[in-house]
């Protein structure tokens, strides 16, 4: 129930946070009075994510298992370093895509795959750049280095104009480069779970076939069996009961 | 009937925007009446693929949802910068390789997938030529080096000899790297479908052997049938023909 | 036996030349007696590996047959060079997890994958920066960008930062690339093969119809039978026991 | 029946070509007698080719069939550009491991994969030594350099220490490149179809159990009509024989 409630407010609230953590990095001269302000909803955002929690924790039967079963939670509310991870939870918002489309299994897969790997990388791209900015070595000094430097690396293709040089930065990498794997696979399975499907159908008359067989046999058994109770019946007429009886 | 009509007319406009569009990048030192001759070609081709797009939207019976099904279409008319996608149009041209090569599925998807790609490089290759040519920091100066980042980048290589600085040349890059791995991935697709057939080749034999036992089981239950009916027949003969009519 | 017996001993012994190993890459600085310490543990190790070798060869029944079939063994053993690849046997350690996640062979090669790959980039990071530091040209300085050149090479992302410059480095590099277009198989296959089967667990009824049908087709065949044997056995009681013994 | 006794003289003729290729750019500073060798060597196999090429077009039924079949073979004839491709006729040396290895058709694609990469890369590598060495802003100078850019380049890791700046050796890189992505296809292929079948192995009984049911069914009618026969053949003899010549 409470899941079923707070689901849209922390959507709204990991908006709110997501608007919050990019503007003092897309533009790193705002006014001190914007800077205070996005901190001030930083903060309150990370209270209510924890209210939740806390909430969770205390409505939930078995609470050594909820903690055990939501380590990465906790992990995302404790460390300061995991704060962009925080923006996942706007991957529930996918969750009305899969209302709209409903064109079966593989269309939802992508869905999920193209909007994941959008988050991702605009997620990236903005932790990239607040980590690396001003950083001695690195080439990372605007957002939009930051997102493309996200493309570069989720697409395995890894230029090398920009990379991190700081040992946060290579963390996100890290999680941005085992995303691209496997939203290569995801690519991959999709396209060939479809061919194998449309090379199947070519294939399946003669599936269809047997089962026209075995269709076919069941009329014929049965049209035997008619013509036996009709033989059986007529010359004594009791044999053909107690048969009946021993069905 | 118009989109039927029509169709060659605009290839063939496709091709002449193609040469128009690569003429100035390939030669960027060509004579000022020939870039004029190439500007008056790539307004004209704007100009017939606009009235292409008017004329099926006003032959359309649903003209709102033939807007809405068609804003990639109108996209690419309307904003400049997509100018190069233009080109895509020439990927109906596969339509006819479709045609000679009619051996299955499979072949069909290489075809489909090698010309995609080839057409991608080299509308990629002279985009980014045109787009970063004397850009400061770009080392994109001819053709030549535009199709190689191109192949490049598609292949998700990436060496970092050539890269895109500037925002269009990177919204390119961006455009080919997703079709590059599709491309890997229709590849890996097409190969796990060739092989995952094989294997069930070879085990073939033992659905067919389920097939054949069941052609055997109808075959034997006919036989049954026919003496059942030799043996009834004999004895009472109306009886046979009831059990005829009740079949 | 001695396998079993040897089997958690070596896992030991593995972890032993881990540290041992790990100690003065990692701290390059450190006391002489600590280096001697190691180098002292990692040859205690390379005689044990050598006795648990010479053991099995006199222990199995066809000498000639072991070597040919253990020549990996004999080469890690010998050379010098593959030293690190000792570390392989930690592989051993992943049938623990395999107890505790029992969850389908998906769920089992997962977990192979993700150790095996964590286990080769931690190898893959200390051996490249113990070949690589201090050499003319090169940029990997600390275990740090070791580990960041391993997940990078593994990934094929490749961004060129850190690179290997001698031979010895460049053979580790052969193996990670290896290992990575591997691990990017091992993903993808998955995922696909998880695909495939919940496309077909939709379309499944059609083969349990089939079956469903043969299941009819039985009883059916059954039901005649018996009324066969009660129309039979009425009129002259000898032929069914003639019938029955000819069965 | 020439391409049966041709077929090992080709392959001595293609090592004869590979070493007397490869010992010039291996060491560049060979005495001049030597590469005086090697340039008649290369000449004379290439002269043996077109001899076989002439051969096989005069001895072919349909001359122009066998032109328009052979196209690519006689442009690695013609093209001195093309000349190192004529040591593909190498991998008709892997058909001697497909008697070897003899494990299922995985088996064979991996064996092929492997050595049709190994391949690759030694001719890569050599050729792009051959193109690029001395060559203005290039920086592959040595066999070593060329064999480590091939493989960087066919795992598509391409770190950008090496990369070709000709035109040739852009070729060069196309072509490994190109199989690079299908090595990557082929790898994933093969471990996909293998987990496949794993995982539809456990799913067996099913499948076997229908098989079975139809073998029961089979006997449970041969039975019925064993005791129908028995049955029909003792009251009437004659019409027993009447059922069975009609049958």
């Amino acid at each position: 129930m409470w899941e079923k409630k707070a689901e849209w407010p922390l959507i709204g609230l990991a908006v709110v946070f997501l608007v919050a953590y990019a503007v003092p990095i897309v533009w790193p001269d705002v006014s001190p009075q914007t800077a205070v302000l996005c901190e001030v909803l930083i903060t309150t955002t990370w209270v209510l994510f924890g209210v939740d929690y806390v909430g969770r924790l205390l409505l939930s039967a078995d609470r050594r298992g909820f903690v055990r079963h939501n380590l990465f939670d906790l992990a995302i509310l404790v460390l300061p370093m995991l704060r962009p991870l925080r923006l996942l939870r706007l991957l529930t918002l996918l969750r009305v895509l899969d209302r709209t489309t409903a064109d079966g299994l593989r269309g939802r897969v992508v869905t999920y795959a193209v909007g994941a790997t959008s988050l991702l990388i605009l997620v990236g791209g903005l932790a990239i750049t607040d980590t690396e900015r001003g950083v001695d070595g690195s080439t990372i000094e605007h957002v939009g280095d930051g997102i493309w430097w996200a493309v570069v690396t989720m697409t395995t293709v890894g230029y090398g104009d920009e990379y991190p040089v700081t040992a946060t930065g290579r963390c996100v990498a890290v999680v941005l480069m085992a995303m691209g794997i496997t939203l290569l696979g995801v690519v991959t399975a999709t396209l060939a779970s479809w061919l194998t499907d449309q090379v199947a159908e070519m294939g399946e008359e003669d599936g269809a076939a047997t089962r026209a067989e075995v269709r076919e046999l069941r009329d014929e058994i049965r049209s035997l069996r008619a013509e036996l109770t009709a033989a059986g019946a007529a010359p004594p007429a009791g044999e053909g009961g107690a048969a009946e009886g021993q069905r």
